[in-house]
C-alpha cells in the first residue's frame, strides 16, 4: 500500500500528553481537579486493539447489547461512538486553544446543511482508515458495511445545503476556527418513493435510533422570545430603555457536531439548535391556563425545530418558517456574543477584530435586527456604535439570481412575531432613507433600497436588509456575482459604486471538498493521483494535481484511469441492482443528471434528446444500430412536493424509461432510469461513475452549480449550457474538455423579445419528440398521465409564450438543436478512447480553483479576516 | 465501621470471568465472534481508582465536558453513568441467565412508578458505597452532593406508584424475574409550586437532561395501531380469521430501567414505554395527505406518551388516557410473548407455566382484551383454549373501594378507537352472561356481572372485565380485601364461592422496602440495627428485627436512638430552612402528615385540630404555656389540579400557618408549615425525623396507605383511624405503639343515617374553630380565600348531608373529638422520654410484615408460582 505520510494523523496520538489549556479558567478548583486530571492526561490510543476495545465497551455499555446478540446497525453504531471519543476530545482540545490564542472567529449561519454520512469521513480525516480496517477485520467486519448502515442526516434541499457542508469540511481543514450554526430538524429532507412512476414524499425521521456523531448539549441552551410587545421601562443603569416581554419562550438546546479536518489536529463545530421547552415559567401567565393546556403549550415549542421545509412552502407554512429562522439566528448570536464577553476585559469596539458572521441566503438575514436587538437593548450598547459593530461582523452569501425568490416578510406578521425586530429594522430604514433622499433626492432608487416594500401587503425584503447590515455581499460564481451587481441589486451597486465602496460586493466561485468527493467516493482515483503525484498533499492543496497533466498521454496511467472508471461503474451497477433492480452493461457511456427536478434544470430537456435518441435507433438497420454508442442515461433529484411540473416531469421520465428499457429493438442500446431518493450517499456512488454528465440550466438561471465540479474532479465530462461555474471550469481544463451549447446569458433577453414576435421555430426532431409523446407512446394507457405530458409540450409550444411562465420559459424549444449536435460530439469523441481518457485526465487535474480549500481561504481572506490557527501537537 | 459482610457484593466481581450464557444464540457467529468475546469477558472493575477512571471517562466522552469546566450536575450525570455501566452488565447476565434456566416469569403491568431518584439506592444495592465514597471523596466531592443534583423521576400519583417501585426493589433483591413494564412519560407528576399560599402545577420535564440511569432501546420497538377497522379476511393457514386494519400505527420504543437487587447479583428491568412515529408507512393513504400534514400526523404519535395525568383527569383527557393505557398494555404483552415463543419448541400451553402477568389497579387491565386478541388474532390460537391461557396468565390488583373510582369507558369512544377489542369484549360477555343465566337465571346478578353497563352511555366496566380475565384478584390491605368481597364486588364474590373457588379473591398486605425507607433515607438507624444484631442481614429479612425487642429498655440503646432521631430532625431542620426558610426547633414533637391532599385523607381535620390547639395555647398563661409540649406539624402533598377543595385545603393550611406562627405568643410552641412539593426525596428527609405521623383517613376509604409503614419503621409512631394497614401495623406492633380514635369501619353507615336523621352534634371545641375561620382569624384580609374557607366550614355544617358529598361526607365533625384526645394523648406520653423510646424502637423492630420482600414472597407463592433464581457466580 501508499504510506500517506501525513504530517498530523490521530494513529500518531497514542499516550501523547494533551495541553492543559483551560486549566487555569476555575482557579479555585484546581487543587482537588489535579487529580481528575491525571486521569484524563493522554488521548484515546488508535492502535487497533484499542479500538477494538473501544468498540466492545460501547457496544455492551452505551448501546446496551449484549456481547452474544447485536446487529450491524448496533455494530455501526458502537463504531460511531468509538470516533466520537475521539473526535471530542480534539473539539474539546481545538476550541481550549482557540480560546488561549484568542483568535478570530468566523460563524456560518445556515439553515440548511447536507452533511451526509459522516463515518467514512470522520475516520478519512482523522487518519485513521488502517487501524480501523484492521480492528474490525479481525472481528469479521468490513468497515464498508458499517458505512452502509448510517442513515444520511438530510438537513438540506440541495446545493446550498451541501455546499455548506463542503465549506464545513474545508474549515475545519485549514484549521480555520469557524464554526457552523444551524437547525436540528427531527424531520429532515422528505425521502422519495417512486410508486407507478410517481414522486412520493415520505418523512425522513433520521434521528429516529440517535446519530452517534452528535453530542447533546444540555447544558447549552439559549431562551428565544416569539409574539408577545414591546414595553417603554428603565434599564439596570436607570436609563430609558425599550424592552420586549411576554410572549412564547422557547429554549434552544445545543447539539453539538464535530467537524474533524484533514491532516491536521483540529475539530472544529456544527452547533445545530434544538426547540425545547423552557425551564422557566411565566407563572402569571401559567397560573390562569389549566394544567394540561399549559403543558401543551410547552409541548408546542418543539414544534419549531420540527421539519426541515421543502423550498416551495406554502403561506402557511411561512410563518413557521420564519420563526425558525429567527430562533436558530437568536442563539447562534446570542452563543457567539457569550463566547466573546467571556474574554477578559473585553471591550465591544474589540467585535469586528474578534467575530465575523456569514449569512447563508437570505434565510438567517433576520440577524441585522437581532444583532442590534441584542446588543441595543440587551448590552446596551448605544445605537450607533451597535450599527457600526453590525456592519462590520455580518456579512450575506446571496445564493439565487431569481429575484422572486428572495424571502420578503409580511409587516403584520413579523410586527406579531417579532415586534421588537419591526421597530429596529423601521429606525434603521428611516436612517438609510434619510441619508439617501440626502443624496439623491427623491425618486425610484429610493423605493427600491428601501427596506420595506409598499403594495397591497407592506412587506420587508430580508435581501435589503441583508445588503445593508453587511460588510461584504458576495455571488457564488463569476457570471451570477455579475448579474447580482447588473440585475438583481443594481441600485445597491451603483450605491456602493457611488460612496466608493464598488468592492462591498464580491465574487467567492463555489467550490466542493476533495477529501469526500474523491478521496472517499472514488478511493482508487485517489490511489492513482497519490501514486503519480508521490503524496497526498495534492488532497489539501489541489494545485499539486497540475502534476498529472504530463502523464495525460501516458498508456500506463490510462490503463489505470479506465480500470478506476470500471471499478466505480461496477459499484454503481451494483447500486443500480440493488435499488432498481435495473441490470446495466458496464460498457456503455454513463450519462447522468442528478440535482433538484427543476424546469430552469431542464431535465424536460435530456427527457426530450432521450426520446428523439430512441426515435433515431427506432429508425435504423440492426447493423447501423451495431455502430452506435451505447449509452445509459441516468436522472435523480426530488421535486418539492408543491412543484407540480417538476413531478410531472419524473412521471414523464418513468413512462418514457419503461419504453425504451423494454424495447428490445434499442434495450440493448440506450437504457433511462430515473435513480430514487437522490441524497449525498446516492450522489457518492453516482457520480466517480460517470462518463458524462449534463448540467444544462438556461444561461442565466443556475447561480453556481456544485455537482458539476464534482463530476468533473472524477474525471467525468460535462454537456453544459455557458451558465454557472459551468464557465469558469470550461476556463479552467481547456474548451476541449466541455461540450457546450445552448444561448448565452445576455442572449435570453433578445430570444423571448424576437419569440414574442412569432420568431420562435421548432427544430423538426423536436416536432416528432413532441408528436411520440401526444400520439400518447410513452402513456402507458394511463389517461391522467398523457393529459398531463400533453400539458407539459403544449406549454413549450406555445411559442409567444417563449421566456415567461406561460411559454417554454426556459427555453428548451431554442437549445434543443445544439444540445442534439452537443450529444453526437460526445459520441464521436468517446470513440476514440485514447483522446477522451486525455480529456478526463487533463479535466480532472485541472480543478483545483473549485476545492473548498480555494474558496474558503478567500472568504477567510477577503471576507473574514480569519486566520489559520493550527492546533500544535507536542509528540 | 460495620463491616457489612454480605454474600453479594460487586465490589468483589473485580477481574471475575462472565458466564457466557447466550454465546451460543448465534452459532454461525461464534467462530468471529470469540475475540470480541474476550474483550468482554470480565466485568468493570469497582476499587476507587477504577471508579474515577470509569467517571473520567464519561465526563469527556459521554457527556463532552472538559476536564477544566463541569458542574455539579455534569458530576452527577458522568457518576450515574459509572453506575449505569455496572447495572447494564448485571440486567444482560441476569436475563440470560433466566433464558438459559427457562424460568417462569412475572411481569408488573402498571401505569405509573414513583421510582424517586436512582443513585443512592444503586449504590448501596450494588454495596459499593465504600469505593464510591473513597473515590468522589479524592476527587474533592461528597457523595451526598451528588445525590442532591438528581431530579425525582416523577411517573406517578401517589401510593400506587411508588409501591410498584418498592415491590420493583423486592422483587430484585428476591431474585425473583419479575420485570416492571409501564410508560416514560415525557412529563411526569407535576411540580407543585406555592404562590400566595395556593398550589400552582408546573409542568415537570424530568427528562430534559436525560437520565443517566435509563437505556434507550431503538432496537426495541412494537407497533400499536389505533382506531381503523375490523375486516374478514383469510390468514396464512387459509382460515377465515378477522383483521383489524388502517387507522394509525404508532411505535412502542422501549427504555430500560436496571433495579438491582440487595445482596444478591440479579438486576432486573423496568421497561417503559416511550411513542415514537413508525418508520413504516401505509403509502394509500399516505400520498392522499400533503407533506407536512403527514409529517404532523405522524408527530402526534409522540403526544401519546407525553403526559402522566393527574388522577382528576376530565372528560377530554380520558380518550388519551385509554389510548395511554392500550398503548404500554399493547408493547408489553407483545414483548412478554415475544420472548415467551423464543423459546426452542414452545408449545402454547406452557404458557401458564412460564408467564405471570399482574395488572396493577384498572389502569392495565385492556390487557384481557389484548391478550385475547394476539393469541387469536396473531398467533391463531383457537378461542377456547386462548381464553384459558389468558385467565390463567392475568392477575388484577384492586386498589380502591369507591367504586366510582373504577374505571369505566363509554363504549362508543372503545369502539371508535379499539374495534376489534370491543368485539372480543362482546364475545367474552356473551359467553359470560350466557353461563351465568344457566347458573342464576335472568336477575340482578346478570346486570351486576355484566362487562357493560346500561344507561344513557352505555359503558364497559374495566373492574368486571378484569376480574373475569384473571386467574387471582387481590385487595391490598386485610380490611381492604374484606370490603372488596363484601361491598366493591360482593356478586362476583358470590359466584367464587358458588363455583367453589372463593381463593380466587386474596388479600395481600402491601409493604414498603426497607433498603430506600431505612438503610438509605437513615443510614444512622440502619447502623444501630446492623450493629445491635451483628450483621445486615435485617435488610433482606426484616423478622430478624424482632432481636431489637429485647433491647427496648437498654438506656445505651435509648440514647443511640434519640441520636438517631437528632439526626434525622438536623437534616430536615436543614432542609426547611431551604425550601421555606423556616426555622424550627429541633427539640420539638414532630408531627408530619404528607400524602395527596384528599379530603378522605383528612389534611382538613389536621388543620382544624391545628386551630384548637392554637386557641388553647392562645387562653392559657405563660407560666401554664410553659408546661406544653412544643410541636411542628408539617403537612404536604399535591392536590389534583381540577378537585378545588383539596386545593382550598392547601391555601388554608398556609394561612393557619402563617398566623400561628407568627404570633409571639404562640410561635415557638406551635408551628404550622406547608411542605411544597412532596415527592419521594423529600418523603426520604421527612419521615426519619418524624415523631408521629397522621394517617387519619375515614375508616374504611384508604385501602392500605404505605406512608404509614415507612413512618414506623423509622421509629415514629402513628395517629390514626382503624384504617387500611393501620390495623394491621397495630396488631404487629402492640396497640400500646398506636394513638388510635374515630369510628370504625362498620359504623360509619349508621353514622350517617342517623345524621340523616338531624343527630350530627359538633363538638363545641370545634365549633369554636369554626367560628375563629368564619371570623377572617386566617383570611389575612383576604375576601377571596375567606369565602372559600367558610364554604368549607358551611359544608361540614350541613349535618344532615354528612356521609355525602354535600355534607361531612367523610365524618370530620364525628371523629374530632376523639382526634383530639388522641392528639393530648400523644403529648402525655411524648412526655415520658424512656417510655416514648421503649414504643419506638418496639414499633420499628415489628414492622417485618410490612417489608414488600414479604408482600412479594406472598404475591410469587400464592398468585405468579414464580420462583427465585439467583445468578451464581463462580469467584
Ligand atoms: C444530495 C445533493 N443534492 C444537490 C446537490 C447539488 O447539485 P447541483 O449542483 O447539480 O445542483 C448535491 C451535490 O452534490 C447533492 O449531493
Ligand atoms: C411521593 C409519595 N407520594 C405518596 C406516597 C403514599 O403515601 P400514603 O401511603 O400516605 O398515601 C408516598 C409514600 O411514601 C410517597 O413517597
Amino acid at each position: 500500500g501508499i504510506d500517506m505520510k501525513r504530517k498530523s494523523s490521530f494513529s500518531l496520538l497514542d499516550h501523547i500528553k494533551r495541553p492543559m489549556d483551560g486549566a487555569d479558567e476555575n482557579p479555585d478548583q484546581k487543587e482537588k481537579m489535579e487529580k481528575l486530571w491525571k486521569l484524563m492526561e493522554t488521548y484515546e490510543p488508535n492502535d487497533p486493539e484499542s479500538i477494538q476495545k473501544s468498540f466492545a465497551r460501547h457496544l455492551e455499555y452505551s448501546l446496551a447489547c449484549t456481547r452474544f446478540n447485536f446487529t450491524m446497525q448496533d455494530a455501526y453504531r458502537a463504531a460511531g461512538l468509538v470516533l466520537r471519543d475521539r473526535l471530542l476530545e480534539s473539539l474539546n482540545d481545538t476550541n481550549a486553544y482557540y480560546r488561549k490564542m484568542d483568535v478570530k472567529r468566523g460563524y456560518y449561519l445556515s439553515a440548511e446543511y447536507l452533511i451526509g454520512r459522516h463515518m467514512q469521513n470522520a475516520i478519512a480525516n482523522l487518519d485513521l482508515e488502517q487501524p480501523f480496517k484492521e480492528a474490525f477485520h479481525a472481528l469479521g467486519m468490513q468497515l464498508e458495511d458499517l458505512f452502509h448502515e448510517e442513515v444520511d442526516p438530510a438537513l438540506g434541499n440541495g446545493g446550498l445545503g451541501r455546499l455548506a457542508a463542503c465549506f464545513l469540511d474545508s474549515m475545519a481543514t485549514l484549521s480555520l476556527p469557524c464554526w457552523g450554526y444551524g437547525i436540528r430538524y427531527s424531520y429532515g429532507m422528505f425521502k422519495q418513493d417512486i410508486q407507478n412512476g410517481r414522486q412520493v414524499e415520505m418523512p425522513d425521521f433520521w434521528i429516529g435510533d440517535g446519530c452517534p456523531f452528535e453530542i447533546p448539549r444540555p447544558d447549552i441552551t439559549y431562551p428565544v422570545r416569539l409574539y408577545g410587545e414591546v414595553q417603554e421601562g428603565l434599564n439596570a443603569q436607570g436609563e430609558w430603555c425599550l424592552n420586549w416581554v411576554g410572549g412564547d419562550i422557547v429554549q434552544a438546546m445545543a447539539y453539538d457536531n464535530p467537524i474533524p479536518g484533514f491532516d491536521t489536529y483540529n475539530t472544529n463545530n456544527l452547533r445545530l439548535w434544538r426547540a425545547c421547552p423552557t425551564k422557566e415559567f411565566d407563572l402569571d401567565q401559567y397560573s390562569a391556563a389549566n394544567f394540561t393546556d399549559a403543558v401543551e403549550a410547552r409541548r408546542k415549542a418543539e414544534d419549531l425545530s420540527a421539519v426541515l421545509y421543502p423550498n416551495d412552502a406554502s403561506y402557511e407554512g411561512r410563518e413557521l418558517r420564519l420563526r425558525q429562522q429567527y430562533f436558530f439566528v437568536s442563539a447562534s448570536l446570542q452563543d457567539l456574543l457569550r463566547e466573546f464577553i467571556k474574554r477578559p476585559n473585553y471591550k465591544w469596539s474589540e467585535l469586528p477584530e474578534k467575530v465575523a458572521v456569514q449569512m447563508n441566503d437570505t434565510h438567517p438575514t433576520i440577524a441585522v435586527a437581532e444583532f442590534m436587538r441584542l446588543l441595543v437593548d440587551v448590552m446596551h450598547v448605544p445605537w450607533d456604535e451597535a450599527w457600526e459593530l453590525t456592519t462590520k461582523c455580518l456579512n450575506y452569501t446571496n445564493h439565487t439570481v431569481m429575484p422572486e425568490a428572495l424571502e420578503k416578510w409580511p409587516v403584520e406578521m413579523m410586527t406579531r412575531m417579532l415586534p421588537r425586530h419591526v421597530q429596529i429594522i423601521g429606525e434603521l430604514n428611516l436612517r438609510w432613507i434619510n441619508g439617501l433622499v440626502a443624496k439623491y433626492g427623491d425618486g425610484p432608487i429610493i423605493a427600491a433600497l428601501s427596506i420595506f416594500e409598499e403594495g397591497d401587503v407592506k412587506k420587508i425584503r430580508m435581501g435589503n436588509l441583508a445588503i445593508m447590515g453587511s460588510n461584504k455581499v458576495n455571488g457564488v460564481a463569476a457570471l451570477h456575482t455579475e448579474i447580482i451587481k447588473k440585475e438583481t441589486f443594481p441600485d445597491f451597486y451603483k450605491y456602493c459604486c457611488d460612496t466608493g465602496a464598488p468592492d462591498k460586493i464580491v465574487n467567492m466561485t463555489n467550490g466542493v471538498t476533495p477529501r469526500r468527493w474523491v478521496h472517499c467516493a472514488n478511493p482508487a482515483l485517489s490511489a492513482i493521483f497519490t501514486k503519480y503525484l508521490g503524496s497526498h498533499e495534492w488532497l489539501t492543496d489541489m494545485t499539486k494535481l497540475k502534476g498529472m497533466l504530463k502523464f495525460k498521454e501516458d498508456p500506463k496511467l490510462h490503463a489505470e484511469w479506465m480500470e478506476m472508471k470500471k471499478t466505480a461503474k461496477k459499484k454503481l451497477a451494483g447500486f443500480l441492482k440493488e435499488t432498481l433492480d435495473l441490470e446495466i452493461d458496464q460498457d456503455a457511456l454513463i450519462d447522468i443528471q442528478i440535482k433538484r427536478i427543476h424546469e430552469y434544470k431542464r431535465q424536460f430537456m435530456n427527457c426530450l434528446y432521450v426520446i428523439h435518441r430512441y426515435q433515431q435507433l427506432k429508425k435504423m438497420s440492426p447493423a447501423e444500430r451495431e455502430k452506435v454508442q451505447k449509452r445509459v442515461v441516468l436522472i435523480g433529484g426530488k421535486a418539492a412536493s408543491a412543484y407540480v411540473n417538476a413531478k410531472l416531469i419524473i412521471k414523464l421520465i418513468n413512462n418514457v424509461g419503461k419504453v425504451i428499457n423494454n424495447d428490445p429493438d434499442t434495450g440493448k442500446l440506450l437504457k433511462l432510469a430515473f435513480v430514487p431518493n437522490y441524497r449525498v450517499s446516492a450522489a457518492e456512488v453516482l457520480i466517480p461513475a460517470s462518463d458524462i454528465s449534463e448540467h444544462i440550466s438556461t444561461a442565466g438561471t443556475e447561480a453556481s452549480g456544485t455537482s458539476n465540479m464534482k463530476f468533473v474532479m472524477n474525471g467525468g465530462l460535462i454537456v453544459g449550457t455557458m451558465d454557472g461555474a459551468n464557465i469558469e471550469i470550461r476556463e479552467e481544463c481547456g474548451e476541449d474538455t466541455m461540450f457546450i451549447f445552448g444561448c448565452l446569458e445576455h442572449e435570453v433577453a433578445g430570444i423571448a423579445a424576437k419569440a414574442k414576435e412569432g420568431h420562435y421555430p421548432i427544430d423538426s426532431r423536436l416536432q416528432a419528440v413532441f408528436q411520440a409523446i401526444r400520439n400518447g407512446e410513452f402513456s402507458k394507457g394511463e389517461p391522467e398521465a398523457h393529459a398531463e405530458f400533453c400539458s407539459l409540450v403544449d406549454k413549450l409550444c406555445n411559442t409567444h409564450g417563449a421566456g415567461t411562465w406561460d411559454g417554454d420559459r426556459y427555453l428548451v424549444v431554442h437549445d434543443f438543436p445544439s444540445f442534439v449536435d452537443a450529444q453526437a460530439k460526445v459520441d464521436a469523441t468517446y470513440a476514440d478512447k485514447a483522446k477522451w481518457c486525455k480529456l478526463s485526465i487533463q479535466a480532472a487535474s485541472s480543478m483545483a480553483k473549485f476545492s473548498t480549500d480555494r474558496t474558503i481561504s478567500e472568504y477567510a481572506d477577503v471576507i473574514w479576516g480569519v486566520k489559520p490557527a493550527p492546533r500544535p501537537m507536542e509528540m
